[in-house]
């Protein structure tokens, strides 16, 4: 999604510099000390319009969530609302997923959320899905061990591939389901995304990953 | 799947007792013996007619298979196949999968093929399911750590539910396809039901399950 560049975008968000962090790197192993308490960090990778980050701040005031989101004008649609929330555990990165690495010590993260990436389906651009085996070795380094990342996509191909994926870097899988709005799922909030598709009557596939201690050495398609 | 009794089914398997194993609790610990070699044996549960078992035995002669079938009548044919084909390195047993760990001593098996079992989609009967949790129990006992079960089905709710249950026993997957024949994999051998719904149009569903070192201890839904 390539949106036309907004000027307003940009000014709103540099006037929020406490919600949209400019320079993340300079708080990398201070992010604790930032928020002003202990509580676990989870982190949504594509956070969008922001309404599934805000929401499970609201609903979880003792986690921190910090939304990545790299489109300028939707972040800027993000900070609209969780500033209207008020909600004081919310902070979101204009970044790219794969610049991640750079601003947080291992171990400082203790969740990742990844909601409805792009599919990319075509098998050339392999490398460039949120659960490419490389992005696990990143999260991996982030998290660490028996840490979860939860995904949710109504792409049943990319979520066929991200099973593959998770299990063959080692991760214990959980929870799994290919249709989440028919499961006895509680808790579940919605992006702005997932309830557009489940409007149209689309399944939502969801799962649960639990890292694991040392990533798999990679095999190849032993048939 | 309830046939009539055929009596020439009854004298057809009584004829037969070097390909139909009539007392598998003789054979406890003797099995390779029984073959005559070291090779690996390899259990297809719920093995109907035998296209699979008979086919993969023709195809991998290095490796023993012993097709399992509770009805009397579809065995037969089984056995008719069997025949027909002349691979010396199958066995078919007219046995219920639950009686499965009265006739191995444990890691006598190297690996378990689950088709097209009955999925029982009632909430009620999921302990009749082949990848219910007790089943798991008894053939990590017939296959030790490390040892690999196969598993197709077509029924999208048995393939959901066991992918959760192969991970919540511990269960790293393998391979797993929401299509098999769309998918690249590579040496697949049909069973009768098989051809019959891709005929259809119908997808296959397929995994591969590594089994644990030790199962996990089974954790209640979290959320």
């Amino acid at each position: 999604m390539r949106l036309r560049r907004k000027p307003w975008a940009e000014e709103e968000i540099q006037a929020a510099p406490q919600l949209v962090i400019q320079h993340p790197e300079q708080l990398k192993g201070g992010w604790h000390e930032h928020f002003g308490n202990r509580n676990p960090i989870h982190i949504e990778v594509g956070t969008g319009k922001g309404r599934f980050v805000t929401e499970m701040a609201e609903a979880h005031p003792q986690t921190n969530y910090i939304g990545v989101e790299l489109q300028t004008s939707v972040i800027a649609m993000a900070l609209r609302r969780v500033k209207e929330s008020g909600a004081e555990n919310v902070r979101l990165l204009n970044q790219n997923v794969a610049d991640l690495w750079r601003f947080f010590i291992p171990g400082e993260i203790e969740r990742i959320y990844i909601n409805f990436c792009d599919p990319w389906p075509k098998r050339r651009h392999e490398k460039r899905r949120l659960t490419y085996k490389d992005f696990l070795h990143m999260y991996h380094l982030l998290l660490g061990p028996e840490k979860e990342i939860h995904f949710k996509t109504d792409n049943e191909g990319l979520f066929e591939y991200s099973l593959n994926s998770f299990s063959d870097f080692g991760c214990r899988l959980k929870n799994i389901t290919f249709d989440l709005h028919m499961s006895p799922f509680e808790g579940n909030v919605m992006t702005e995304y997932e309830e557009k598709f489940a409007k149209k009557g689309q399944r939502i596939y969801r799962c649960e990953a639990v890292l694991p201690d040392v990533p798999r050495p990679q095999e190849t398609f032993d048939g």
